[in-house]
């Protein structure tokens, strides 16, 4: 009998809630069982510990990240502002940006990402026909080729000031870019609110859809407008989802709006959402006490999680960590038992392991890699080893990585890189 | 020239924005310096990163710590509950728990506190003269006097069944057993909301004030009940101040009314903290998203900070680290630019700052130790040592604590309590 890679002992399972055996070979789950009676090159002893799959993270900005960085106290996040004065510090700050520094701070992200157990990025980069260009992309693309071995990564270009015909340009040239012949992944179009950022809600849902139909590409933007403005471009973001045949094919992110609509209103929407098998990610950082999660997961709607911004001029914050991202969106959801509902649910063990599944499966239904993804034999082993016995522990504890897997090789230990798989300088 | 015990060299310390020597010598700090000129028999090479006082974590539940350990998910937590279930549920754990057990438990929670940089901390114990009577109380000052040289520790018993007479009683025991000669520290009157949990507001203020001004000690109160509720009940609670002279003497724990009354209301209840200089503790896992954190520090209102429960049939959360809660508290307070006040503030440095001032300096105030508190020349040394070079990125990375220092000894390191320090079983 030959010889498996790797085995994992006694990993605790969470879909079967039963402790087993994990063997793998030529980077893929090759046998779940009570036992594994064949031997390993390496066997790893788990002790009844969680093994689960690597974390989906479902919205990042690895092009800004560490932009923050290189001072005592983070930079350009001297004082509170408006969000409107995102988009002049974004031009400001590339302007003075090279392509080969964009990277290396997307690098550094990625390691941060690996380390603390991700093995799948959807990333939204910048472009803009204005100022930096594609200059982003070019960065972007160049940090996912050279990480490829460490994490699978989704580019979503998002174009400024759409939606003039050179920013759809340009948006198509991204796309492009991002899609070589060689990228494993499809890029897709982004953007940002139709009406707070551009203006102009029915062209820039025009444009996007232009540019996604032309390339046969998804979209996953951003809907950051709140209350019934958010509300009412959902709508038309749903309507031209299926105008244009793109069920299933649509992400909305963060969807601030979903927090201040009334449950009749919401109810509309998700009715929508599930016509349109359209998506919603949420990320901690933003996130609303009275996002409407456990509604949302509930009515099966695909609501994944990202952790957003990493240490840019947009948030100082940011561990590139999911676990760290379901810890502090369980404390914003715990609710108030005076005038919210839902209060305590996220502490519960049910509503614990909500949050689990949205950096986990409900991230890889919004990425549309759910055929590949979990721990099943015949699936990549992208895999995470935690030292504590539960996703619950795992949350609350901030649970040592002592493991992360990525096509079967160990590329990180108790949260830390291996040196080997170090790609930044 | 003689040695100092230790030597904290290139320490950067907030208050002076200067990087400095720290000398430490028979517990206290001896000496701050641009660069101190004696040796010292352990010098420390900090290289410019942070170093400030240990945490004042201003509200724990040490006697109920670990309740919903022990099993692969937590105990107690399985859906969530209403919060009238807490009494029951504490009666029900408590009845099989003996005075051993929860000492255990205690100690356990005091070393996890510990290595994560507290060096004071307050915690609220359950007082019930119908079921478990004191044996909270004989449990935590024990594990107070075995812990006496890793942290300093005040006692607040709080009585169930307030405001009978058998409650007074036992309340004044609690007190009694709790201040015996050797304590360092005093105990204080605890309890929870006069109407939600007892009934009565009048009486339970009366029975409150009573007790405390019988033993001439101070009022450490949970204020939960929401609006104008909880308005009211810290309308009277400052008008009792006044009325019994206890200006200075009475904390108002969560408070969450905060949060839900208008301005002007609240404009009110600050004057009416400031005249009856009342402290105010807010906790990261409860803390609505509107409590006006920046309002009441800007108006010199005392506001400090606790971790508040830890895995317990409360909440299943909780690492007893401070400066996890401020990350989170950050979080939780950044804001909904749609409709809610201080948009980012608490993203910004200045509101980071204020954060790290919750887990130093306010809770010194609330706990009454300030002439004894922070990094200057006579102090105990109570000391935590950073990988970061600034409270804003302490906060952002998590940094670790690499060394903690109580009363001039290193008791734990890299975030681990040093073995010969451990006294839990």
């Amino acid at each position: 009998m030959s010889t498996y890679d790797i085995i994992l002992r006694n990993a605790y399972l969470m879909a079967r809630d039963q402790v087993v055996d994990i063997a793998i070979d030529d980077g893929v789950i090759a046998e779940i069982d009570d036992a594994v009676e064949r031997t390993a090159d390496r066997e790893i002893q788990v002790g009844g510990d969680l093994v689960g799959p690597g974390f989906v993270d479902s919205h990042m900005h690895i092009d800004k990240s560490f932009a923050a960085c290189g001072r005592r106290h983070p930079k350009g996040n001297d004082s509170a502002f408006d969000f409107r004065e995102i988009m002049p510090r974004e031009e400001e700050y590339f302007a003075e940006m090279t392509v080969d520094e964009i990277t290396e701070n997307a690098l550094k992200d990625i390691e941060m990402a690996v380390a603390a157990g991700t093995t799948y990025i959807r990333t939204h980069v910048a472009v803009n026909h204005e100022t930096f260009g594609l200059q982003n992309v070019e960065a972007v693309t160049r940090a996912r080729d050279v990480a490829a071995n460490l994490v699978d990564i989704q580019i979503v270009p998002a174009a400024r000031h759409i939606p003039s015909e050179e920013s759809k340009q340009i948006l198509h040239d991204a796309i492009e870019l991002a899609s070589g012949s060689e990228s494993p992944e499809p890029a897709l179009v982004g953007g940002s609110d139709p009406a707070g950022a551009n203006k102009d809600i029915e062209r820039t849902l025009k444009a996007w859809f232009d540019v996604a139909t032309k390339q046969d590409v998804g979209l996953d933007v951003h809907i950051q407008d709140g209350g019934t403005l958010g509300g009412y471009t959902l709508d038309r973001l749903h309507e031209y989802t299926e105008a244009n045949g793109y069920e299933d094919r649509v992400t909305a992110s963060h969807c601030y709006c979903l927090s201040h609509l009334p449950n009749h209103h919401l109810d509309r929407l998700i009715d929508q959402f599930t016509e349109s098998d359209m998506n919603i990610v949420t990320c901690y950082q933003s996130t609303r006490p009275t996002m409407p999660v456990r509604k949302l997961l509930e009515s099966n709607v695909t609501l994944a999680h990202g952790t957003d911004n990493d240490r840019d001029f947009v948030f100082p914050h940011g561990n590139a960590d999911s676990l760290e991202g379901a810890l502090i969106e369980s404390n914003k959801l715990h609710g108030d038992r005076t005038f919210v509902e839902d209060y305590r649910w996220f502490d519960s063990n049910e509503g614990l392991d909500q949050l689990w599944e949205m950096i986990t499966e409900q991230g890889a239904r919004a990425l549309g890699i759910e055929d590949r993804y979990g721990v099943s034999e015949g699936n990549p082993a992208d895999l995470v080893v935690f030292d504590e016995p539960s996703p619950q522990w795992a949350i609350i504890a901030q649970a040592t990585r002592r493991f992360v897997l990525k096509n079967g090789a160990v590329v990180a230990e108790d949260g830390e890189l291996l040196p080997e798989y170090s790609v930044s300088e």
